[in-house]
């Protein structure tokens, strides 16, 4: 008997992939955690059944999510990540020598644990010394920590439900205090394709907080519809005409400086979701 | 009981749409055709149980192989289409007032005829007085004509079974003789991601005919990981720097003169698949 996962974000459009076999599935405090080995991607993170993560096409993400924002800024040293837990975001943020302190909020210590112990090559920067992890809500901690960080990165999980909260223009606003006079903020913000609506209403509640913002898309394989929107809130800095020629050659695998530009031309529909 | 359509391109990592409707299934004299009416993304055709074409996103698609070629070249008159019966193409050819003649060489009769009725917003420029339809068999006619068309697109199905022969360098030397002697050639050349042997065997055959051979990605939600690629062959202009100061105003859904340029810019895991 075969196993197929089948992935629920999208009603009527459901993706599926052949399963190897299950590693782990629990009920943490917060929410359902699965990691299975797939044949097509190999191991796999689902929260309440949702992919979050693979081993064949995190590198987008992760660099995506991190690269663009930190080669904006002249000179990130301490960098907030809320959600996170699979540590992706920490290894890419610790590429970069001028970062002197990451702090990783994750609510669900359960994700940390289980990706350490099955998704090392994602994980790796959760050992690092540089890295502190914080298991709590990230709203209360953006809250209590002012003028601190030179980047922030909402690494959550989709706008509904328990991520709820890190969408919007109360936490934008907190996000804006906690950073630095020239900080940047980052989030994933969903499928233009599909939630075309989402996309528009974190933008605005951004663009509504943020002197500058703007929103870039990379291909993510395992996010529904393949084309996935990232939207930057900076205070300064902006992130589309970023001079990167003096920046640190880095390895990746998907992002490249010239991408940095490229990425945020946006097709017409995205531009006219946006207007 | 439900019924979905499961796309069977990527063993192992499957797309399953719901189905409100099958309108039409039939053995071919070539393949098998299906549309069927899906919640998700409206009307779709597949061929062989692959999805080609969605009333929700077949505008990336046809925009991107038609505009990216047709604008490059100063002056398109006369435009071959090898394949490409459902008529999205031809219908974004017809935009470009230069054109005077548009022809569609479509090996399967039916499915000019199931797009005509089921799909008529796709397939409404077949109708039109430039478009002139040749059934028949895309290499034996690129043979025959020489010198003839300033653009040829190459709107295919995969390069595996029935569309093998239209991929590769034997018939790229062909479309090479059949275009006039500053002509424009693309090609849909499937996914970097998963596919990523024969998205370098297509251009490597691409790059040994054309004095100009370039890649470009567009997210295309409903073909495998949503990230896709095109191959353009030239003879003489460049399609990454073309002079787009001049050109007309379109009404487009995904193009604009800005990705024009942008699209060529390739994360690093393509520029390394094509090195």
């Amino acid at each position: 008997m075969d196993m197929w996962l089948r992935e629920g974000q999208i009603e009527d459009a459901v993706m599926t992939y052949k399963v190897k076999e299950t590693l782990v599935r629990k009920k943490t405090k917060y929410q359902d955690l699965c990691i299975v080995d797939t044949y097509a991607l190999g191991r796999m993170l689902t929260l309440d059944g949702i992919v979050q993560t693979t081993i064949k096409d995190e590198y987008v993400y992760h660099e995506m999510i991190t690269h663009i924002p930190l080669f904006t800024h002249k000179n990130p040293k301490k960098v907030l990540v809320v959600g996170g837990g699979d540590g992706g975001t920490v290894r890419e943020i610790l590429k970069h020598p001028s970062v002197e302190k990451v702090v990783l909020c994750e609510i669900d210590e359960d994700v940390i644990k289980e990706c350490k112990k099955f998704l090392p090559e994602i994980s790796c920067g959760l050992s690092d010394p540089k890295c502190e992890i914080f298991i709590g809500d990230g709203i209360k901690y953006v809250h209590e920590h002012k003028n601190e960080f030179d980047v922030i990165i909402v690494d959550s999980t989709d706008p509904f439900g328990a991520a709820e909260g890190l969408f919007g223009g109360s936490f934008y606003k907190e996000i804006s205090e906690c950073l630095t006079q020239d900080g940047i903020f980052i989030a994933q913000t969903e499928t233009p394709f599909y939630l075309p609506d989402t996309v528009k209403r974190v933008y605005d509640d951004a663009k509504a907080v943020f002197p500058i913002t703007k929103l870039f898309m990379a291909g993510i394989p395992t996010y529904p519809s393949g084309f996935w929107s990232f939207t930057i809130g900076s205070k300064k800095y902006n992130p589309e005409t970023a001079d990167l020629s003096n920046t640190i050659d880095i390895d990746t695998k998907y992002y490249t400086k010239q991408l940095h530009k490229a990425c945020f031309v946006l097709p017409k529909f995205i531009e006219d979701i946006l207007e």
